[in-house]
């Protein structure tokens, strides 16, 4: 086992990556305070772990099990009240621990609900998919969606602990695995060239499921993004870079209804535009854009837009972006290979004229 | 006008207490920082107050008004949503601030949206009732309603600035003016003897409205509110003591559905019961609670709780309170006069016993 720290002052907290993670009461028991307990979890991961989570909780006085459907349409205030709803009739209370089992909408609305309910409980991720490992699970970033944009009801909050057990891994669909690796490609693009031309050697070891090259870009994804969250815990402006093809990404999960892409997907085909962009300004190759593409198909990933969306309507959702300040639209590009930058010099033709290639 | 300064290093903020703040467009300006502003106010303020604000507002590139029924019954998940969908539409971003105009419920629940709103953006506090004023427009606490308890669900979130036009009190009713004197009471018993017995002595003066008693009790209890919450932003302990009264008041709104009475009607009542069991204690003189039952009287708040409240109802309800820890019941008391403690010793016989007493 691994164990990284993100460093955040009074609020850091580890993350262990590792096997068998779920079988070790220890290192869960560590983090729990009191004595109860509320597992948010949903109907696909529920029958693979839920009861192995329940068997290393130990003796609770009360342990809540809240199963959502699962998906990111899902991913909305009307889950977050069924869940406030579970915990008062249960009476949970200030001193209670949630723990977030499952991907990134478990995590990303249990640790919303741990923010608010009753103004902040403990909260403990456990994310199951290889996106929610390397991604939603670290830096605190919490949220459910508005009909109008992804993520725009939240809450900045750090868990107690996360725990990375790369063992559930192996039960996650190929779809949900081809979609992690978008973001794990995402940190070698944007701050580590060399995690970038050692996962284009060693995606096919990835897509083995190999367990030593797993624990690799686990951890290396986790630790570049713990870097950035700890030098930027709420994105004043260095953090925007891992949003590198999330603003077109955004804009295709919201367009297509949420659920219908999974996140990963629409931000592999996000961050080939950005490239592409970024190229068009002379700032890396043309090849290299070439090369990203075909990393995408190796990991079977999208590598085009829905074909119904005009360039209007990418305008139109970019514009609801969280990164637009005053109006100006602020997008992620690469100033070279492993050197991403913000740039809010984009101009409507620039980004028509992009978009429409993508047609 | 007067400046008090609430202390919490990056999170510090000034309230400023005064005449025609209202018509000051320079003490506002200097806490708006962005072209967007959304100004959330209810029905009864907007027709008072709301063009004087927009005026002080200046020129904005985008100023969306959000009117919301005036009611503690509206203050919940739906309502918060119906501000996210106009802030939503109206495509507000980051740099937005919100300005809650209102009393507690307004203040509460635009609190809690903008802590939430992309995961936070600035606010602004003009609260316009005397129970907002004093209590619920300092310190940070917002939150909205769960059907099974009061402010389940919310954020610790600082305002920028607080602008408290006590001209504003001449337009508030008889019965929400008193309910705010409540709150004011509060301070003097949980931690500043004097001005306890200055609100003995001043109460006919403040109930005429008279600007220069108003002007000190909104100073007075201000800082005592501030000077608690600088110590104990969180409620770690010490800022328990602000709810004295409050864990029985809330078992009353609860139970008579929210709305019924009003948030200082059943605090009185509460403070009158904690008085009452402090006293059993041989804390203070029974005379104490006599001479308090009086001074309720003269403000013209309730004495006694609903009358078809059973001890076992009471009982329900606190128990989900947030102040309980690990099962155990903690209730704010009078060690002495002036002097608040925490105790979590209450038996379920003294309890009922003191219940009983008061049907």
């Amino acid at each position: 086992m691994h164990t990284l720290h993100v460093e955040l002052g009074e609020r850091s907290y580890p993350i262990y990556i590792g096997r068998d993670l779920l079988n070790d009461p220890q290192l869960l028991g560590a983090h729990l305070t009191g004595s109860q307990v509320v597992v948010v979890t949903n109907e696909t991961v529920s029958p693979l772990y839920l009861d192995r989570l329940l068997a290393i909780l130990g003796e609770r006085a009360l342990v809540t099990e809240v199963i959502l459907p699962d998906g990111e349409q899902f991913k909305n205030l009307e889950t977050l009240n069924q869940i406030f709803d579970r915990m008062m009739h249960d009476r949970h209370n200030r001193s209670t621990t949630m723990i977030a089992l499952g991907g990134g909408v478990v995590g990303d609305i249990t640790g919303f609900a741990a923010a608010c309910y009753q103004r902040g409980v403990n909260f403990i991720q456990v994310p199951t998919t290889l996106l929610s490992q390397v991604d939603s699970s670290v830096g605190g970033k919490t949220a459910v969606n508005h009909p109008l944009g992804k993520n725009m009801i939240g809450a900045f909050y750090q868990p107690q602990a996360v725990l990375i057990d790369i063992n559930t891994l192996h039960t996650l669909s190929p779809r949900e695995f081809a979609a992690g690796l978008a973001e794990v490609v995402k940190y070698g693009l944007i701050c580590d060239l060399p995690f970038y031309r050692w996962l284009q050697e060693q995606t096919p070891r990835l897509l083995a499921r190999e367990e030593a090259a797993l624990a690799e870009a686990i951890e290396r994804s986790c630790s570049s993004k713990a870097a950035v969250v700890a030098a930027d815990e709420r994105e004043g402006a260095l953090r925007a870079i891992l949003n590198l093809g999330h603003t077109f990404g955004h804009a295709i999960e919201t367009a297509q209804g949420y659920g219908k892409w999974l996140h990963g997907e629409a931000v592999a085909v996000g961050m080939l535009m950005a490239m592409e962009l970024s190229a068009r300004r002379g700032w890396i190759e043309p090849a290299e854009v070439v090369a990203f593409r075909d990393l995408l198909r190796v990991i079977n990933l999208p590598v085009a837009p829905p074909a119904d969306m005009t360039p209007g309507q990418y305008l139109d959702l970019m514009g609801r972006d969280k990164k637009v300040i005053d109006g100006r639209l602020r997008l992620v590009l690469l100033r070279g290979m492993g050197e991403a930058c913000i740039v809010d010099d984009a101009t409507e033709e620039e980004l028509v004229s992009l978009l429409e290639t993508f047609r």
